[in-house]
Order: C-alpha cells, then structure tokens, then sequence
C-alpha cells in the first residue's frame, strides 16, 4: 500500500521518475524499418508502437491487458451553477457503468479493454472552491492515494478516464492557476451550457483563482484547492504508472488537466502518456499546447468517461498488429528502396 | 455485368446518381437523442453512423461486410524517375498481399474486414503520360468496369485502396489538371523521393499537363490520359457503391485523387464517401480541401493499400458500438439536461 503522507511526501514521490527503456525502443525501431513498407510511412502508428516499445521494455510490445480506469467525484462547485446536469448525474452514471449502458462499457468491450469505475466519495462533493479549497491536504492525498493504488502492475496500457458533474469548472481553473489566462481562456460550455452558464462557470473561476492566489505557484496545492477527487486520483494513477514503467493514454480536458500538475514539477512527467484525442471542449487544445502533447485523434468528442482514448486504443491495437504482423523486406523477397 | 461502352456512357452513369435514405439518417439521429450522453457528446462518431443510416437504409446501420477493395496497376511515368521504389515492386507487394505480409492484411484481420487484391494487367504498364495518353478509351473503360463489377452488392461499406509504383506522380498529375496549381502544388515526396525526385517529379507533371491542355477541361479525359489504370478502376468501384447505395471510405491521395472525377461532373457525386485519413503526402490535404471532405484521422500515414482507410474501419466500428449498445436515459434511470 502507498499512502501519501503529506504534500512534501507527494512532491518527492512526483520527482523521483524512473526514465523509459530505450533498448527495447532501438529494438522495436530495427524491427520497423525491415518492413515491407517505405520508411515512417505508418506514421503515428510507428511512432505509438516505439512508444509502448520504451515503457514496457518489450519487443515486440504487448497489449494483452488493457485496463480502463474511471474515477468519479463531486463537486461543491456546482453551486454556482456551472453545469447543465444536476450533481446526482455522478451517482447515475457511475450506475449505468456498472449495468453496461455508457459508451465507455461499449468502447471498452470493441477495444477489448477492462473497465474498472471507481467511485469517491460520490455522497460527500468538494467544497466549493469559489468559497474555499476543493479539498484539505489529508483528502487530497486520500483521492491521490485511491488513483495511485488502483493501478494493476500487471497492466500493459492504461486508460485514464473520469466522471463527475461539475469537473469541467475544476479542470478550467486548475489549468488557469497552472498556465494563466484565467476562466476566458480555459472554460468551455462543458455538456451542454448556455451562454449564460458558461458566464457564470467563468466568473466563478475567476474568483476561486483570487481566493486562491497564494497557491497557485504550487502545482499540488493548486490540485487539492481547485481540483477534485477524481482529478486527484488520476494524478495518482498517472504517478503509479510512471513508477511502474506502464504506458498511458489521457483522455480529454479533465483527465489531461489532473495529471497537469506533475508536468510543472518536472517537464518529464508525462513522458509515459500519450493525449489519446483531443477534446472538442475549447480548453483541451490550448491544455495540451501547453503540456507539448500531440494528440492522437481529433473526433470532436466531449463525453469523458475515458472514451476518447478508449477509441486511441482501436488505433494502437492496429499499430501493434502491424508491427508484429507484417513481413520483412527479405521474407517477402520485395525489393527495398535503393536496392 | 455492366461495361462502359464509351466516354459519353460513363460520363451519362456519373450524372444519374441516386440519393441516400433521409428516413432511416432521421430514425439513427431520434435514437442517438434519447442515448446517456449530452448531446452531441461523440462528435463524428454520431456523424459517422448518421452517415452509415443515410446511405445504408438501416436504422441500426450493419457493419457485418466490410470489403477492402486494393487495386493495382503499373505506369509508363516511372521511366521519368519519378519513384523512390523500382516498378517490380508492384506485383511483389500484391503478392506479398496474397501471402498476407503487408500493412493492409494486419490492419484488415483487426478491422474484421474482407481483404479482396485486383491486379490490372501489371505487366502492361500504362502509357508514358509525358508523352501520350497514359490509356487509350478502351483501356480506361476496361479498367473503371473492373472497378464497378468488383464491388460486392452485399458489402455494408467499402474501403477503397491501392498500391502502383508511380501513382503518385499520377494522382498529383489528376489533381492538377483538375483543379490547377501544377506539379508544384500536388507532387511530394511519395514513398521517399529525395529532392532531386521531387523535382524531376514536378517537372514531369508539368510536361504532361502542357501536353494533354486540350482536354484539361474533361475530368473523364483526364482520368484516362493522367491517371492509371488502379485510378479509374477506384472510380469505378465508387461509383457502383454510389448506385448500390453502399457508403465508401476512401484511403489516401491516390484514391481521393482516383475520385475526384466525379466531384468535378456532380458536385454531390462523393456524398457517399467518407475521408478515413488525411495522408502525410502533401498533395492529400489539398485535394481533400477541394473537394470538401473532413478526413477522420490524421495519423501521418502514407502507405496506401487502403492503410489509413483501414484504421477508419476502427472508429466506424466504436461508433455503431455505442448507438446500438448504450442505454437510453429512460433505460438506464439517468437524468436528463435540464430535466
């Protein structure tokens, strides 16, 4: 069990990060140029497959055991009215998850991945952030500890994913506490604002980042004054699994927004993750120009829940297959460029 | 069998095109309304299966026969130097195809897809268009009948690929003469040219379209004397899915480029069709401006062989896995915005 103590335990812990292998990425890349194929030509799918390479060690990579990890959290920030759903959506949902009926149980199933929902402490929200912090330190660790726990060793690729009314306030105004900008520039209609809502979910930004100003030069303390549970314990998950040496695929803005802290701590973080989409919710792209992450696809969704980098899975499944799968220049008797 | 007797008979089939079935693309929208999810939630994977239902008749659309349809064909313009790769390459890979070592046997087998390879008289290789017509009328009919008698009338949707040493010269060539700019703004790298290539590419383009400017105008003509014979029998096979209602997902440059004819006698002639990808090939995003196409992935591939278009089968798939399995709000007791 890894129970973080104290925010100066947690600090430690996020600079302390062991780096990739980069033998078995040099193997997978003396693989990949004997294909029967020109050179890059696979493009990102090459690149994925050098990547899962470099952080499991392993050529060829596996992806026998994919896990799927949804947090879900509430939020005292609903409040102020800044979400087009009630709060008791969270608890809906996360029921709904566990019957089968949300897209992530069906991306979940075609990207033969395991879903894994887990809730925290959906009875008693965060505070309000506009009134006070979202979170005292010994809750902020208990989330980060839940997420850094519930990550299997034995997993191959994890996907974060997160559901929780009201968290697109809370990761608009941890990234503004993180890179500036304010509520103008990181808040978006989230599920479904009006134009009014969407004021309104700027403006209560806006004060929490003045409640708040003290801390915001504190990437952690940004995290448990402005973020939530669910965002916690991603960043814990995130952290587990780049001690693990595990591959990870973000999801959209609030799952790339929780993990955002550690890349302020050391600009290596995130080396382990990959952006599996961007999100049509306007913060996202802005985020992940600031994190220097490319995003695999660009489908124009919004849901969360994980399901945008579920359906990043489909794609690296296929990059894996050719890798493995393809024939060699020499076993195919094809002429090689230049040959 | 239906074989095109002469331009004018091709040229009459390309104008009478049918529409898609606006009921069933209103029945797929209805449901997807009612699903656990904001509105609009999954962007293009929503659009995608909108798109199936308006094009299939069905409500669910059906992904259970998904061809892959990879023509091949040789050209004469490789004597101008224009490939990275020599000519025998061609019917190597397609018998790599045959053996299933290539790219597109992978990524077929991940996508459940029938994998269907025909090759069109490799070894009489399309005429020199620098010099003369790279086809005379009957070898272009010959070879946009092979196209539209390929494609199987059961098929739930059709990926459309490729593979000739030098089809890029030829596709940059159609794009050109179709929608102007020259050599210059459609010719690139291809499998990995050097600059030299580029140039003598560029120039050869150039040459052709000075040569054949008397029937820059026609885009059939254009086809027949700057494309090949892989080129006319996609046109072929996007057409008869265009009379059989069934949606097509079309791959990289060259097979937008193979298609492209069509857009330019009916500006509605690709509605049927789908972007999987935008390829690395520099002329691909042109040519998908012109046309307006949004491709659905942009992962720097630049294969061919149907790759990219393969990997599309996979967001296709997530999509028509969330209409048809999730819950609906009165389903899964979820409640609704502003409910």
């Amino acid at each position: 069990m890894t129970r973080f103590a104290s925010f100066a335990d947690l600090h430690a812990a996020c600079l302390d990060l062991p780096r990739g292998h980069v033998g078995a990425a040099a193997s997978v890349a003396r693989r990949e140029a004997t294909l029967t194929k020109p050179p890059r030509s696979l493009g990102r799918l090459e690149q994925a497959v050098a990547w899962l390479g470099l952080w499991q060690g392993k050529n060829p990579p596996r992806l026998a055991n994919v896990e799927i990890l949804v947090f879900a959290g509430n939020h005292g920030v609903t409040a102020q009215g800044v979400s087009a759903y009630p709060a008791e959506v969270t608890a809906q949902m996360v029921a709904n998850f566990a019957t089968g009926g949300a897209a992530i149980n069906q991306l979940a199933q075609i990207a033969n991945a395991e879903l894994r929902v887990i809730s925290l402490d959906l009875d008693h929200p965060t505070a309000d952030f506009t009134v006070r912090p979202a979170m005292t330190e010994p809750e902020f660790l208990d989330a980060v500890s839940s997420g850094y726990e519930a990550l299997s060793p034995e997993a191959d690729l994890v996907v974060l994913g997160e559901m929780g009314i009201g968290n697109t306030t809370a990761a608009s105004a941890v990234s503004a506490a993180l890179f500036g900008g304010g509520g103008g520039r990181f808040a978006g209609y989230g599920t479904g604002l009006d134009d009014a809502g969407l004021k309104r979910k700027r403006q209560a930004i806006d004060r929490a980042l003045a409640r708040h100003a003290a801390i915001l030069g504190d990437p952690l303390r940004v995290a448990a004054a402005l973020g939530g549970r669910e965002l916690a314990a991603i960043l814990g998950a995130c952290l587990a699994a780049r001690h693990l040496r595990i591959p990870v695929l973000l999801d959209g803005f609030v799952c790339t927004a929780a993990v955002a802290p550690l890349a302020k701590l050391r600009a290596d973080a995130l080396d382990h993750t990959l952006a599996g989409h961007v999100s049509a919710e306007s913060g996202h792209r802005f985020l992940l120009e600031e994190l220097h992450l490319n995003p695999l696809l660009d489908l124009g969704m919004r849901l969360g829940e994980g399901s945008g980098a579920a359906v990043a899975v489909l794609v690296l499944r296929a990059a894996l297959a050719c890798h493995t799968g393809m024939a060699t220049f020499a076993e195919a008797h094809v002429s090689d460029k230049d040959a």
